[in-house]
């Protein structure tokens, strides 16, 4: 084993998701998929019914509560897929919770949904593929690179009104794309009355356990674990209870029946265990939330989160004839992803042949997967939360070096 | 590492799944997991679109193709979830690929289920949630354990007409709760104009790569793999290419709306990364495929799941008086779960006690998870592929000595 992990101690993996986890706990993992809890198998070869199997469940979704301090009227679900799922099983759970609350509802009720980058926008499509009235009540993506113009604040979404009852608001907490995240408590300026009547739903996927998040000013809050948690094929679902209704048993025009695995009441009745789960990504979750609770907990990961992030931005900030960052106002960079383009000095216009250039560099440092995400280029650099503050601390002395050889 | 190797060699997981997987594997996997090719960092934490790991999916996918000769104008799909996912997916994809297929077709099409057990009862009752017309065209439940009514055979099945141009006709290969397995080419059987113009849909969950299947006979044929394959968390689907169409381009009135993750034209025309896919799954998947094939392909595989069944059956045949097989027409019995009752050596009723003392007495003898399934009681033992010949000897020697010790 010593000479895996002397291979991993020299590489410093920057990138977006699947990204980089902590090396005790694949260690752990690693010996727990050959003979777990001293049975003579390993993780993924129980039954997700053994009384092992059921205990590591319970461990987890007892950490992660006590790691978001999600209250008693909330469910915890660990489910199969990702967030990409979650963006169909948001809007039908909450549909169907929207028929059972209001079921003498006239007409079809409106889907309000913030886009802010590329997974919002997704998330955006696929409900208006299942739902029949979205509203889109703000399209930040326009401001976010331009610094003349703000952020449209909360109070300024064309939200839907209170009357109609809207299903739901939907936000992505933090773009992994763009690099583009909501300050904390952002979505509190929402104005009170659309607050307490309509459950706000937040992807989570890239920045959960960075920073502390107010589970209840939320309906729900999910995330893939394959960004800050652990391997990729487990999405969890924080839900307060009284949303999680049986689809069938109310049905309205405007509600698509749902694909059983989607379900939330059938994951919420059965302790998440209504077909096999993900085990593996499941039984690493488990180990990244004990070993968090252990390290500082929430407060923990996020001084070390602002910790690194400052570094970063700092080090481009320094050289702002070479690095242009790409999310131009300033409370809106994500802790997460930063994004940034590399200029030609001369024409101050982004040059692909430096980003290269310092993709090779990095490369050469042992530091990997600094491209930015396919669709826009750039470079993107993501600090989730195994990556350690000396890392960061290491990629910047790499970026000062790169910029004293380019400037 | 020695440690955890020599526990699990004196250990024999008999259980229905998620079950054992061979130890060269896990190994392999465990270092994969800390430093994968060398890269200093694991395979869960390669980005899923890296070159290292989509040439580990063509690996596993041109593997698999080779194992199960699987033809070009059939797409393989590596998608998040299980079985139970696919009972929604496969419906609703062939919902689609029958719009498209029909496009001038008047009123709602049937859907035809063969139910053989839990499972496919399971895929069936889930089609009648989201097709419009589903038509049981057997149910053999009731003879199964009953050898005085035969098991009514495809050519006198109620199947729907083809004038009607039934969406599918569905079947559960193996039923890994009841023990009843079709005989290989059984659905051969099924009338000529049937087979040519209704795709047949086939649940290999678990008994995929324990026998030679034809997959040129099936529109489409998936598999949860946590049985004969690798950890929980990924379905593989083999599907015609003509039947993998875009459910929004031709709607019709019986098919619904298909989230996103479950649409399979996504996942082909992606490489199956149309998002994150499940790739710790993937990678151990990989791992099995190719030493599968270095072991003598499926060949190899029905060979020595030929030699632990007979090993098994013969062993509890051989006292009547004590054992009870749950599936009474031999030709029916599944290789892979075998069921069965203790009884009262006096009343020959079945005796949950002398079943107690049985699980007792194998866990004595470090055999485990021989209980039957929580909702049928008995015992099953389930000898999927990485299950050795030997330990289905040692098993049947614990048989015998219990025989003993109990008549």
């Amino acid at each position: 084993m010593t000479r895996s992990t002397a291979a991993r101690e020299q590489t410093i993996n920057l990138g977006a998701g699947p990204s980089t986890l902590p090396t005790p706990v694949l260690l752990e993992a690693s010996q727990g998929l050959l003979d777990y809890d001293n049975l003579g198998m390993g993780l993924t070869e129980l039954s997700h019914r053994s009384p092992n199997f059921q205990k590591l469940l319970q461990q987890a979704e007892n950490d992660l509560r006590k790691l978001l301090d999600v209250p008693e009227d909330y469910a915890v679900l660990f489910l199969q897929g990702g967030g990409t799922e979650q963006f169909s099983a948001t809007v039908l759970n909450m549909l169907a919770a929207h028929a059972a609350r209001n079921p003498s509802y006239q007409g079809t009720p409106p889907v309000d949904y913030v886009v802010s980058g590329a997974w919002s926008n997704k998330a955006c499509k696929e409900a208006q593929r299942l739902a029949p009235r979205v509203n889109v009540v703000a399209d930040l993506r326009a401001s976010i690179t331009n610094k003349d113009t703000p952020i449209t604040p909360p109070e300024e979404w064309s939200l839907s009104s209170v009357e109609e009852a809207p299903v739901m608001l939907h936000y992505c907490d933090n773009e992994t794309i763009g690099g583009f995240e909501f300050p904390s408590d952002f979505i509190k300026r929402l104005p009170q009355a659309y607050r307490e009547r309509v459950p706000i739903v937040a992807d989570c996927s890239s920045n959960i356990l960075s920073r502390s998040i107010d589970v209840r000013a939320h309906g729900a809050i999910y995330f893939g674990v394959q960004k800050n948690i652990g391997p990729s094929g487990l999405a969890v679902v924080i839900v307060r209870r009284d949303l999680v209704v049986d689809p069938d048993a109310m049905r309205a025009s405007y509600t698509p029946v749902i694909p059983t695995s989607l379900v939330y009441k059938n994951a919420m009745d059965n302790g998440s265990l209504y077909n096999t789960p993900p085990m593996f990504p499941i039984y690493v979750s488990a180990l990244v939330f004990r070993d968090l609770l252990k390290d500082g907990g929430v407060d923990g990961a996020q001084q070390r989160a602002e910790k690194r992030s400052k570094l970063v931005y700092d080090a481009l900030l320094a050289e702002p004839k070479l690095f242009r960052l790409v999310v131009q106002h300033e409370e809106f960079r994500s802790q997460m992803n930063v994004t940034f383009r590399i200029l030609d000095p001369a024409s101050q216009e982004p040059s692909p042949d430096l980003e290269t250039k310092f993709v090779k560099f990095c490369g050469e440092h042992r530091i990997l997967n600094v491209k930015g995400h396919r669709s826009v280029g750039g470079l993107r650099v993501s600090l989730y939360n195994a990556v350690t503050v000396a890392q960061a601390e290491t990629f910047v002395h790499v970026v000062a070096q790169f910029a004293k050889q380019n400037l």
